[in-house]
């Protein structure tokens, strides 16, 4: 799947640059690229999502491209297949270095020597050890010229989750939730319908479609009961991974999670709690749930698993319990907070359970916080301070 | 004080019309009247703030003024005086009615009536029973044009706890904290400082220069030991009354609330709890901090005795379960809600404790919320839906 550029690059093609020789052109065609990249946002696992631009030297677009699928053609044989004979001495912006080995498909510096084309603008060079700057080498050995760092900053974050799971053999993990202006998520009885409102849970939509694998615990089984799955962002039926935690394997013989039709459900838990409970243990192997069993369960293993899963992008949905062993083991390094204009009272549900810190002024700081206003909500994207 | 405006009018005087017939200046004048009433928010209990603006036929200001404090002159009063006679044939603006009573001062609208004035702009009519119209209808009785509700929702909001008190026989109650990321006022420790930076904190001293009360509990003063003062806002000597609510009169010895040197303290506390306590009772009354024994004490006690010593805006800065009591007694209308963007994690110290809402549906809704970004911190200004 691709898209040919309606839009004619009139741009005033070297109209201010940045300080680093970039024109206006180039970042403007780099951002596109990301634009293009970011369509497969969630699909690619474990490949980076990429996406292509191929101008000629008159300033127009003959190519576009993004890397669709893992097992797909990348983002470059499909911009370069579309620009077909004026990919010749042309400039393809590619918002990852192309790739410099054979994996399910062949290298794409190949493809681009083969096509002939004149220069070679890279968003940032590919964490992939096979690759890692060979691309960039390659392309210059065989007289290419190319510009690496055009709008890096964009490019690195569309692709963080794959590049941080390339650097710590784990996925990124982001944790979710949504309390109210009184810090609940749920009043004292358990009751958390709803806490943000229906803008708000559209954005929530977005960010699953965008995961790999969501991870809940099992009193979120037996509270909410949710089925997880991406309605709106995603008619591909490619769904993330539905995870669940449980010590106890206290869980419901019947939870829409248990219909895996729609996507895949693994459950961890211990070895002693499936012994316990050997007829639901049946049961959920019958509907085809997974049941991973270890001594003991931990939120770094569940993410080592689902590293080898190819998983780049985790979702952490889970109570204040959970997301606590989640903080404590390093499993989080994003945060999405929905905060709602509501006063419930209480000192039961917290987002954020005790993991070991006494001192205020020891708390983990969040960085590079965005926030919006939807609806009558807001929500807040951070970074948690070193955690990688 | 007052200030002579060095500002001319040279407005436009008549262009644009918000469709009450008020013209762009007149508009402009009644904002300025307010700006000048802000000068004076917590000095003038129990009366409320009020600004005027003396304007002659050629559109230039002649005269300002704004009411200082209970017992001085009324901010009508002042502009004329300034005005002198160029008030002969003026528009005066005002932002809220005057007065037409004899109170500490002469009626304002007598003085307009002296001074001959062509025409009166009024803000919003007095709730205060003693005048409630009757200012304007005395005025027009005598010749004088006059027209009601210029920026009226401005100038309502300037006295938002005056006309609160008047309507409801107690003050206005805000409900001030600062919170982290995951909804937490301090560690599982106690440990509070600091949850907001410096520039949040600064905010926290106008708000408490603009309260004529700040109530805190007891274990804030164990704790925490505040000074509740205000530093920065404040050098004219004026202090917020402090207040410490205790059922158990559990406090310590030393503290610095009862340094009564620079602003008044009062204790509430049951009687029995003095009467377990003598020593700290007597030595509290030494010190000169004010102690009002009863035999339950209970917050809306304790607003209905600050009415009485004619608070207009209360400020409650205090832990979640004196806020829960707060809020279940309706004490509490407006709410300032700092977010510092941190996670510190715990079970133990959220801002508000149960107060009686079970359903997440049933939550109060806060409305009218308006947010600002201080420094690294977020606050949010609202108001608590159904609380008068």
């Amino acid at each position: 799947m691709y898209l040919l550029a309606g839009f004619a690059a009139s741009l005033g093609s070297s109209v201010g640059g940045d300080g680093n020789g970039h024109t206006a052109l180039d970042r403007r065609m780099m951002r596109r690229c990301v634009e293009l990249a970011k369509r497969a946002a969630g699909k690619t696992r474990p490949n980076p999502v990429v996406g292509c631009v191929v101008v000629n030297d008159e300033g127009l677009v003959v190519g576009e491209g993004f890397h669709e699928k893992a097992g797909g053609p990348h983002a470059e044989v499909v911009a370069l297949k579309y620009a077909g004979i004026h990919s010749a001495g042309a400039k393809v912006y590619v918002s990852l270095e192309p790739c410099n080995h054979f994996g399910r498909t062949p290298p794409c510096v190949d493809a681009l020597l083969n096509a002939g084309v004149g220069e070679v603008f890279v968003g940032m060079v590919d964490p992939d050890p096979r690759t890692a700057g060979k691309g960039v080498d390659r392309l210059k050995e065989n007289g290419v010229k190319v510009r690496v760092g055009i709008e890096e900053e964009l490019c690195q974050s569309a692709n963080e989750g794959f590049s941080y799971r390339i650097r710590n053999k784990v996925p990124l993990g982001t944790w979710k939730y949504a309390m109210t202006l009184d810090g609940k998520i749920a009043s004292d009885t358990g009751s958390s319908k709803w806490v943000s409102g229906e803008a708000a849970r559209s954005i929530v939509q977005r960010v699953r479609s965008e995961s790999d694998a969501i991870i809940v615990g099992g009193n979120t089984v037996r509270v909410d009961n949710p089925r997880l799955t991406v309605r709106e962002y995603r008619s591909d039926g490619l769904q993330p991974i539905r995870v669940v935690m449980t010590s106890t394997m206290d869980l419901p013989k019947n939870a829409r999670l248990w219909d895996v039709s729609d996507a895949r459900t693994i459950v961890f838990t211990r070895v002693s709690a499936a012994e316990s409970k050997p007829e639901l243990y049946d049961h959920l192997l019958k509907c085809g749930v997974e049941v991973m069993l270890r001594e003991e369960i931990c939120p770094r293993f569940v993410m080592e698993h689902l590293y080898g899963e190819g998983a780049m992008n985790v979702l952490w949905e889970c109570g204040g319990k959970l997301a606590a062993e989640a903080m404590r083991n390093g499993c989080i390094q994003n945060v999405i907070a929905f905060l709602a204009p509501k006063l419930i009272g209480g000192m039961e549900h917290s987002p954020l359970s005790n993991f070991g810190l006494q001192d205020m002024s020891k708390a983990l700081n969040v960085c590079n916080v965005r926030f919006e206003q939807v609806g009558k909500d807001f929500v807040f994207y951070g970074r948690v301070e070193n955690t990688g």
